[in-house]
C-alpha cells in the first residue's frame, strides 16, 4: 500500500514537498505565501530576523535545543537534554531523577553542572568566498586550506571569548555560514519532572506513538552582575533575554499550522541513489549486525556483574537507540521503495539536465566515480578500523596524534587538536573510568579482531603487531596480555601523557602505546587518502548541488539545505497519521493514557501524584472539549472525515505534527501561528526514521509535549506557582 | 480512561445496551425499532420465521455456523470450520491445505470426511412445562427429574432418524426450547483457498486487528435421490435447500446496519458479580498459570522430539487458543473495572427489588449461598480433579462408567452414555492414538499429581492408591510404573473394554483400570453433590432471572437470554473503535495490507498468486473507492468527524462491526439491511474477549471477511468461475 500510495503521490505531484523543509532562517520570506497557508501569521520577515522574537528566543544547548520563556531567563528543554544537569545534582539524599525537583525560589537553584552551556545565535554570516579563497587546485592540499580558511575565520570570531563561532557547510559545499553564538556558561536546574514522568515509557516507547512522556525541564541562565556571560558564581544573576516566548494555554488543534526552531543535526535528503543504495544495502546492515553482537555481549556481561551493568548503561542505552533507528531505517526500506523513488526523481533531474546546453554534463559521472571510490575504502577500511575498537588503544591514539600535533602551531593542527578542543579532550580521557571495563573491552576487542583475521583484506603493521605464529593461533591470550600489562587504565597515567613528547611514546613499554605508535603511519596514511578525497569531492559536490539547484529553480521549487547543526525553521500541521493498514494514530495522547500503561514497573511507573489528579479528575482549566477542529471546518471539508466518539475532555499530553525535524531538535519550541509556545519537540515515529534520506509527507509525524500538560503539571500536580507566575500564558 | 468512559456510558444511559444481544429469532419483532434505527430494512416478522429467508439458509455444523449461498446446496463457512475437511483430504501428492483446493465440476467433490454434518434448524419449541413436569423438591432427584424429562423429549423429537434434537436451557433454567435439526450426512468440499490465505497471520494474528485472513471455504450439501439425507454415496445428488442467501457484491460501508445468525456457544451476563469476582480473581488465573505449566512443558517436549510435535500440534494450538483467550480475560479486568460496572447494576437491581412488595426478596440472598457453596466445591475439588488428568485415567474411567451405566435402560442412562453417545464415545477412544504420546502424558500427570500431594486438601482412596511411604516419596517412579503395566495405549484393547461388564474391571490387572475403579465411588459421590447442587440451584437460578427480567420489563428493556448454542440473532454497525488512547482502529483492511504483512515465512506466507495479483493492481470491478458513507450523511453527522485519507482504492479484506458474537458464531453469514451476504464472521478483537461477561459497546467488534475479497479470490486469483455462476449476486 505505502509503496503505491508514495509512487501516486510522488508522480502526480512532482517534486512538490508538501510540509519539508529545514529552512535557514533568511530563507523564510522565500516561503512566505506556504507559511500563510498552513496558518501561521507571524510575518516570514520577522521569522528571519534572529534579532527579533520569536528567533532570539531560542537557545541551543550544544546537542539539544531549548528557548527562553521568561524575562529571567528562564528556559524550558527536554528532560532528557536536562539529564546530565538533574544527575549532577542528584545523590542518595536527593535522587532527583527519581523524585524530580523544584525549585520554591531563585536562591533554591543549584549550579546545572560546570559544563552546562546556553548558546544564544546572534548572527549567521555568508562565507562562502573567504573559505573558498586562495585554494589549490591540488585535492589535499585544497582540502587543507579549507579547513585552514575555516580556523582562521573560527580565531577571528571566538577573539571575544564570550562567544563560541563555527563555520558550517551548506549544501555539501556549495555554501558556507559563519555562526556566531553567545556562551552562558551558569546554567541552573529549576524544575524537573520525575524521570517516570519525563522519560515515561522510557527505552520501550522510544520512536513509539502513542506517547504519554512529559519530557521536559526547566533551567535558568545566569551571568555576571554587568550582565555577561561568567563562570557559576553566587553573585551571578538571572540572565536578561532579548526577549522570551509567550505560552498559549489553550495550545493547539488537530489541523493547526505550528512551527519549529532548533538545530537539526544532520540529513542526507539530495544524497544520489548510489549513495541511498550503499548505506541502506551494504552500511546499515553491516553495522546492526555489529552492534547487535556488541549490545549482547554487554549485557550478557552487565547480566553476571552489577558493576559492568551500572558503567555500561549508558552506553547501552545509546546503542539501543541507535540500534532501534537503524532497525528503523531498514524496516523503513522494506516498506518503502525508497531507492525506487529517489531514482526516479534522478531520472528526471538528469533528463532535465540533458537539455540543459549551459550545464556541465559530467558533473554526475564525476561524482559517481568519487563515491565509488569513497565506498570500496569505507569497505576495505571496515574490518581493520573495527580491529583498532579498544577503548585503551583509541586513547593512546589520540594521545600520541596530540604529542605529533603539538609540534604544529596552534593554527595549523588538525581540528580536535587545538588548545580551544583540550577541556572537552582531558573530559573524554577521564570520562573512562566511570564507562568502561577492562573485561567487556577486551571481550568486545577480541571479536573485533577475530572478525579482522578472519577476512582477506590485511593490513601488515597490524599483522606485525598481532605477530600469530599461524592463522589458526588464538587471539585471546595476546588480547589479555595488552590488557594485564597497560597502565593506561589510570587516569593520571592516561592524563599525563598529554604533555609528552613523541619521543617518550616511541620508547614506552606500554603495549597500547606500542601499537598506537606502530600504527600511526598507516592511520595517517588512510587520513590521508580520505582527506586526498575530500579535497575532491569538496569539487564534486558543489558543481552536482549546483546543478540540482539550477533544476529546482527552472521548476520554481524552493530549495532547503541539509540539516547540519545550524539554526532552522520547519513548519507544519497538527496531524494524525496512517501507521499501518487499518491503523490510524490520531494527534492527541491525553492523561488517562498514562494511567492504562502504567504497571509500577519502570519504565511504566507514573508517580503517585500524578495517577491521583487523574483518577481524581483533577484537570481544572486544563481540560479540553475536543483537539479536533469544527467538522465545517476547511481542513475537515479538505480531507474528508471519519466518526470518531466526539469529546476529549482531557488534558493533551502529547501532540503529533508534520514539521520536518531529526536529532537535535530535542526540546526545539513548537510554536502556533501566532509564535506563541504550543510544545515541545521531542521525538519522532518509528516509521519516519528514514526521513533523514526522504521526507514521506504521509507518515512522517514529529512528537510533542504538549504546553497544556507541562502547565498540568506544574499547577495540579507539583505546585509550581512561582514560575507559573513568571511565565507569560496566553488565553484565547 | 476506559474506565472513566464506561462508567460515563452505564451511569448517564442506565442500560441502555446499544447493539447488545443475541436474540432468539421470536424476539426480533419486539426489538423491530431497533432494527430499523441500524437500518435493517428486512422485516422483523420475516427475520423471526425459521422457515423463511434469510434464517432458512443457515447450517449448523455443530461447532461453527455456515450458510446457503446456491440453489444446489452450496456452502459457505470459515476456513478454520473446515479445517478438518481440508485436513481428510490432504496427502502427501496433493496438500490442500498448503495448496487450497477447487472443484471445477461437481464430480470433482470430494467428500469432507465421514463425521461432517450439516444441521438445519427447522422448529424452535418451548417445552418449559415438559421439563417442569412432575419434579420432586428434594434437589437430587429434581435434577434428575429435570434430565429425564429433556430426554424423554428428544427421544421422541429423533424418532425420525434424519434429525437431532436437544433441550437447551434459557436464562439459567427459567425455560426450555426444543431445537429440530435435520442432518446432512454427506458433505462435500468445493472450494477453499490455501492455509496461508485462510489463516493468514495464524496464531499471531489471533484476536487481532488489523486482520488479513481469507477466512472462508465453499462445501456442499448431498442428500440421497429421494431427497432425504444419506450417508456419503456417489449416488447422491445436491441438496435443494429451502432456500440460499444473496450476496451483494458491494458489500457495506462505515455506518452500515448488519447482522449476523448463528449458534453462538456460552456467555455469562447475567451472572452474579460474586460469580464475575470468582471467575476473574480465582478460576482464570488459576487455570492460566496451570495452562502455561502444561504448554510450556509440551513445547519443551515437542522441541526434543518430532514426533511429538506433530501429534500434540493440534492439542498446543487449541491451548494456546484457549491461553490467548484467559490472558485477553485477565487483560480486559485489568482495563475496565466489570467487577464495578456489574456490582452498580446488580445495587440498582436490588433497589428496584426492595420496592417491589410482590418480590420475592429472598431471591439473591439465597442464589448467593448456593453459588458460595459452589465455588468452594470447586476450589476444594480442583487439585483431586486434576490428579486425574492423565488421559488413559481418564479413558478408563469413561470405560467403567459406561459399564456401569449399561446396566440400566438406555433412558435412565446419564447423558453421555445412551446408545446415541456411542458412535461419538467410540470416536474419541480412538482419536488418542494420533494425539498422544506416553511420555508427555506421564509428565504432565506427574506435575499434576505433584501439585495435588503438596497441598492440605487430601483424598482418601487417592492417597491409598498412590500408596506413598512417605510425604517426601518421590512419585516419578509410581507414575512409571503405571505407563509402563498399562495396554490402554493399544486402540483394540480400550475399544473391547466397552463391551467388558464392572465385574471384568474390577478385576482387571490394569493399574489404571484398577484406580479407575479405586476412584469410582468418590468421583460419584462428587458428582452427586454437584447434581444435588445444581437441584437446589435449578430453582434459585430461574427464580433470580425471573426478577431480573420483571425489572427489566418495569424499566422497557428488551431482554435477551446468555447465549447457549442455540440460533441467535445479533444486529450492529459497521465501525472501527478506539482500541487505545491515540490508537484507532479502522473498519476495513485493504489488500496492501497483506503484502505489508508478508514476509515469506508461516504464518505471513501469502501465496505468489495473491502478491502478484495485488501488485499488478488487478482488482477489477472489486476495487472499492471508498469504504465510508458520504461525510454529510447521518452517520457523520452524529458521530463528527475526523480528517483520513479521503480514497480506499482497493479491496476490502476483512471488517469489523459492533454485532454481538461469542464463540460457535465462526462462519456465521454476515448480512445487509436487505438481508443479503455481506461477509463471514470469524473472530473478535482482544479488548472485547470480556464481552462473555459485560458488552461494552465502545470496544467490542467483530471481525469479518468481505464478501468483495472472497469474490476477488474467486474471479482474480482461482479463476472459480464455475462457482461464481452458482451464486446469486447482487449488484446495486
Amino acid at each position: 500500500m505505502r509503496i503505491a500510495l508514495i509512487a501516486a503521490l510522488t508522480l502526480s505531484s512532482g517534486l512538490a514537498f508538501a510540509d519539508e523543509g529545514q529552512w535557514q532562517p533568511y530563507q523564510m520570506p522565500s516561503i512566505a505565501d506556504k507559511l500563510q497557508h498552513r496558518g501561521i501569521d507571524i510575518p516570514a520577515k520577522q521569522l528571519a530576523d534572529l534579532s527579533q522574537y520569536p528567533m532570539n528566543a531560542v537557545v541551543g544547548l550544544g546537542y539539544c535545543t531549548a528557548s527562553f520563556v521568561s524575562p529571567q531567563g528562564l528556559v524550558v528543554t527536554n528532560h532528557h537534554c536536562a539529564y546530565r544537569a538533574i544527575q549532577y545534582n542528584s545523590n542518595t539524599e536527593h535522587n532527583y531523577l527519581a523524585e524530580g525537583f523544584l525549585a520554591k525560589s531563585q536562591q533554591q537553584e543549584p549550579s546545572a553542572g560546570p559544563n552546562e552551556r546556553l548558546y544564544i545565535t546572534e548572527s549567521v554570516t555568508d562565507v562562502t568566498k573567504q573559505v573558498n579563497a586562495n585554494l589549490s587546485d591540488e585535492p589535499l592540499a585544497r582540502y587543507q586550506g579549507i579547513e585552514r580558511n575555516k580556523k582562521a575565520l573560527i580565531k577571528e570570531c571566538e577573539s571575544d571569548d564570550n562567544y563560541r563561532c563555527s563555520v558550517s557547510s551548506f549544501h555539501n559545499g556549495l555554501e558556507f555560514y559563519l555562526s556566531k553564538q553567545l556562551i552562558i556558561r551558569d546554567v541552573r536546574l529549576v524544575y524537573a519532572p520525575p524521570e517516570s514522568v519525563g522519560a515515561f515509557g522510557g527505552d520501550i516507547d522510544n520512536y513509539e506513538y502513542p506517547r504519554h512522556s512529559g519530557d521536559f525541564t526547566f533551567l535558568r541562565a545566569y551571568v555576571g552582575k554587568d550582565g555577561k556571560p561568567a563562570t557559576y558564581s553566587t553573585d551571578n544573576v538571572p540572565y536578561t533575554p532579548k526577549s522570551y516566548l509567550k505560552i498559549n494555554a489553550n495550545g493547539v488543534k488537530a489541523g493547526d499550522g505550528v512551527f519549529v526552531a532548533g538545530y537539526p543535526g544532520s540529513t542526507s535528503r539530495y544524497r544520489l541513489t548510489s549513495e541511498l543504495e550503499f548505506a541502506s544495502q551494504w552500511l546499515y546492515p553491516t553495522y546492526a549486525a555489529h552492534y547487535q553482537q556488541k549490545i549482547d555481549t554487554i549485557e550478557q556481561m552487565g547480566g553476571a556483574d552489577n558493576g559492568i551493568k551500572i558503567k555500561y548503561a549508558g552506553t547501552l542505552a545509546s546503542m539501543a537507540n541507535r540500534m532501534k533507528k537503524l532497525n528503523g531505517l531498514l524496516d523503513g526500506f522494506k516498506a518503502t521503495d525508497i531507492v525506487g523513488i529517489k531514482q526516479n526523481r534522478e531520472n528526471d533531474f538528469l533528463a532535465w539536465l540533458k537539455q540543459d546546453k549551459n550545464a556541465n554534463q559530467q558533473v554526475i559521472a564525476e561524482l559517481e566515480s568519487l563515491l565509488a571510490k569513497q565506498h570500496k575504502l569505507t569497505q576495505t577500511n571496515y574490518y581493520f578500523e573495527n580491529a583498532q575498537s579498544s577503548t585503551l588503544l583509541s586513547a593512546a591514539k589520540s594521545l600520541y596524534r596530540l604529542a605529533k600535533e603539538k609540534q604544529k602551531d596552534d593554527a595549523d593542527r588538525e581540528a580536535g587538536y587545538q588548545e580551544r578542543d583540550m577541556k572537552m579532550f582531558t573530559a573524554r580521557l577521564k570520562r573512562i573510568d566511570t564507562s568502561f571495563d577492562a573485561n567487556v573491552d577486551k571481550t568486545l576487542w577480541l571479536q573485533d579482531l577475530n572478525e579482522y583475521v578472519d577476512q582477506p583484506l590485511k593490513v601488515k603493521v597490524l599483522d606485525n603487531a598481532l605477530s600469530r605464529a599461524s592463522s589458526d593461533e588464538d587471539l585471546s591470550n595476546k588480547v589479555a596480555g595488552f590488557y594485564a600489562l597497560t597502565e593506561l587504565t589510570d587516569q593520571s597515567t592516561r592524563l599525563a601523557w598529554m604533555d609528552k613528547s613523541p619521543a617518550e611514546f616511541e620508547s614506552s613499554n606500554d603495549p597500547f602505546i606500542r601499537l598506537a605508535v606502530a600504527l600511526h603511519d598507516t592511520n595517517m596514511q588512510l587520513e590521508q587518502e580520505q582527506k586526498t578525497l575530500r579535497g575532491k569531492l569538496s569539487v564534486a559536490r558543489p558543481a552536482y548541488m549546483s546543478a540540482v539547484i539550477n533544476y529546482y529553480k527552472a521548476n520554481d521549487w524552493p530549495v532547503y539545505p541539509d540539516a547540519n547543526g545550524t539554526l532552522r525553521i520547519t513548519y507544519g500541521m497538527v496531524d494524525g497519521y496512517q501507521s499501518a493498514d487499518a491503523l490510524y494514530k490520531q494527534p492527541f495522547t491525553r492523561l488517562e493514557g498514562i494511567v492504562a500503561k502504567h504497571t509500577g514497573v519502570e519504565p511504566f511507573n507514573a508517580p503517585e501524584k500524578v495517577l491521583n489528579a487523574i483518577k481524581a479528575n483533577d484537570y481544572g482549566e486544563h481540560r479540553i472539549g475536543s483537539v479536533y477542529q469544527d467538522p465545517r471546518s476547511w481542513f475537515c471539508k479538505l480531507m474528508s472525515c471519519e466518526a470518531k466518539p466526539n469529546e476529549f475532555g482531557s488534558v493533551p499530553v502529547n501532540f503529533l505534527s508534520s514539521v520536518d525535524t531529526t536529532g537535535g531538535n530535542s526540546g526545539s519550541p513548537v510554536l502556533n501561528g501566532q509564535g506563541e509556545l504550543v510544545g515541545l519537540n521531542f521525538d519522532s515515529t518509528y516509521e519516519a526514521i528514514t526521513k533523514d534520506w526522504f521526507f514521506n509527507p504521509t507518515i512522517t509525524r514529529a512528537v510533542h509535549v504538549d504546553v497544556r500538560y507541562i502547565l498540568w503539571m506544574m499547577d495540579k500536580v507539583d505546585n509550581a506557582d512561582n514560575l507559573m507566575e513568571e511565565l507569560d500564558l496566553v488565553k484565547d
